[in-house]
């Protein structure tokens, strides 16, 4: 990855269980549960259910934050982890959370954010 | 765009108001802002200052979230519209955060999150 001040991953998980995507508690305990499990540190959290379907939650960690937002009707869930330093290893996040929403298949890809300086990336 | 399930437009702010990164209450306050000039329906928000810099928020909106994080000490923001719909207008949102920041330079970019179908996508 490029020296930047974020990375963020970003993952698409499909074919999950649906009774779980709509299942505000549960999914709050499994995104802090990722979170600790990729090394993180959970600040604050905020989940809601909306109606008629589908979650959307945040995990505010001391290295930024984790996010789902789902749709249960379609067996679907976007997932992001945004994180600053090289401490956090976003991948065991989503792969707890892979495993937690049953997703029969999904695609992960990560990008840098704040990329400050071209110079300093081409030098290494 | 795509037909999916969820569209995100991602922005880098450079050279922004370093005095405005570190204030949380303005930073919620624009966020929460930002959101109703897109058409977007703020439901909670969740914010957090840092020691000794940068904030992290999050807003959920009934049609998904916004989130910030900011690195005052080098005049950066990175922000996340996550909508389903196509009634919000993630630019925007984007355009307000950028004049409130006193952005000096940015780069957005928009993608399709939850493409189920491709047939369909092929025929339109």
């Amino acid at each position: 990855m490029a020296k930047s001040l974020g990375r963020q991953a970003l993952a698409e998980f499909f074919n999950c269980s649906s009774q779980i995507l709509d299942d505000r508690e549960s999914l709050e305990h499994i995104m802090i549960k990722s979170a600790e499990a990729a090394g993180a540190f959970p600040v604050k959290s905020l989940f809601h259910k909306f109606s008629p379907h589908g979650v959307t939650g945040v995990v505010i960690i001391s290295e930024s934050h984790l996010s789902i937002h789902t749709w249960p009707e379609y067996s679907y869930a976007a997932v992001d982890i945004f994180t600053c330093g090289n401490t956090i290893d976003n991948i065991r996040a989503m792969e707890y959370i892979k495993d937690k929403l049953s997703s029969g298949y999904y695609s992960i890809m990560e990008i840098s954010r704040g990329i400050l300086n071209i110079e300093e990336n081409k030098l290494r």
